[in-house]
């Protein structure tokens, strides 16, 4: 049980955690802090949290549990704001879809990785952002990772496994860099070539028209390119390194795909997409 | 209205025209024809057609109009198979997903291109194939493009267009050239894409562990690798200059955003995915 949650950032991924705690009565009371007073007056009045302060000082005030679910460019500076203003017994986590930069912002500010800091990440969301946007049930059966330092207190780290599973979540943990991998791999590269694809049609003259012809797939495959845009610069800073890794493998990949059709090698490319709907098949199958 | 209507290939694309146009009475009847009798019996069973013949030359017998809805390596194959056994006022056309190809076939078999084809392409499917994938509305307000020559009949045309209208559709002519170059961008890129992603992540060892933290964005991103392999080999070879065109460009754009990862040009960064989720925004609220 938490007694008093305090959420800075309550957007699409804080508001989830905010309606699903709520509703199972797992916090006695959710806090909101942020920038901009009327979106957090928008997230009471849809009773997404209990109350909210702009000033992060005060909203951190009487927290045993404290989430940051900002973009990744701005967990440093939310640190810095709350560094001499958190109480003694409270656990700080945070939502960010890479980690290594979020340890390092922690290690900045505080000196060294705290032991009562946990960084983690809810593998959940939807191409839509903000608190109007938050489901109770976004994060159902979803992948939570932890991602612990050797010093990180034991104790912290269940009281924040114990939050994520009350608001429905699987919750692993495994090391930063790791996740920092798997992740370039499974969602940042996607995210990446999705936004691509759309300006690479989007900046031919005969934009409208092609869009015009789209179909579901194209729907489906461009979903992710509505995402929030300073979300996915961040990440692309923090995280640059693996997602380059992951860039040079997938244009590889790509040039190799473009031989066959280029030499009208029928055979590679049945054995190319056979694979691929294989591989997709089974994914989908579990 | 249509007497008899011949579909050879009935899977996905040929069922469903048979489910909507059976619906609402637009035929009196619909004659199957393709290779493997269990599956033309299973369309039989599942009320798509009225009855079946797997020698092509008897099951257009009679037919005013007919169909070919076969993966676009087989279109030349059909079109020999069925050339002398067409009725005098029997309308030919096709569904292949590029229409170059498919005119060049035709051009081959029966000398030149008959005035009596109409190359056509509904802009439509689902990622499942098959006869048992098949629906009655699969078409419902979706695009069918039509490509006649400058020789094609205009009342053939017109029958092919108020069949696939009275299958729900909305239904454009344009240049075939013009309609492999839209196709291209907007449908054969994006599949090759998904195809390439899943390869590129499922020759990782690590791919179990990859898909079991991959999210909704990667299941929708990834929906169309679980496509047909052989109609996609085919659309590959068939409309391989225009894919190649988008691949390049796909690729020069992508190494952009590359360049801009590794330099942490963070404003670059934010332009690109803010002008991506503006188009695409824009796409959807069409």
């Amino acid at each position: 049980m938490i007694n008093s949650l305090c959420i800075i950032g309550v957007g699409l991924i804080g508001g989830s955690l905010a309606r699903a705690l709520r509703a199972t009565g797992y916090c006695k009371e959710v806090v909101g802090g942020g920038r901009d007073p009327q979106h957090l007056q928008q997230a009471v009045d849809l009773g997404v949290i209990d109350r909210f302060d702009t000033d992060l000082a005060a909203a951190v005030a009487g927290a045993d549990m404290v989430l940051v679910a900002v973009p990744l460019g701005a967990m440093q500076t939310v640190f810095e704001k709350i560094r001499d203003h958190l109480e003694d017994n409270a656990v700080l986590t945070d939502a960010g879809s890479a980690k290594g930069s979020v340890i390092e912002a922690a290690q900045r500010v505080f000196g060294s990785v705290p032991a009562w800091f946990v960084p983690g990440h809810p593998i959940a969301g939807t191409e839509n952002s903000g608190v109007s946007a938050s489901l109770p049930d976004l994060y159902h059966d979803r992948r939570v990772i932890l991602t612990p330092m050797e010093n990180t207190d034991v104790s912290a780290v269940s009281r924040v496994r114990r939050m994520w599973e009350a608001a429905g979540a699987k919750v692993t943990e495994m090391d930063s860099i790791h996740h920092d991998a798997v992740l370039a791999a499974t969602s940042h590269l996607p995210h990446v070539l999705a936004f691509t694809l759309v300006n690479s049609l989007g900046r031919t003259g005969d934009r409208e028209e092609l869009f015009a012809y789209a179909a579901g797939g194209f729907r489906d495959f461009t979903r992710i390119a509505s995402s929030d845009p300073v979300m996915w610069r961040d990440i692309c800073l923090a995280n640059g390194d693996a997602i380059l890794l992951r860039i040079d493998q997938f244009i590889e990949d790509l040039q190799a795909l473009r031989r066959s059709v280029q030499e009208e090698d029928g055979e590679r490319l049945l054995d190319l997409f056979e694979s691929a709907k294989q591989v997709r098949d089974a994914f989908i199958e579990k």
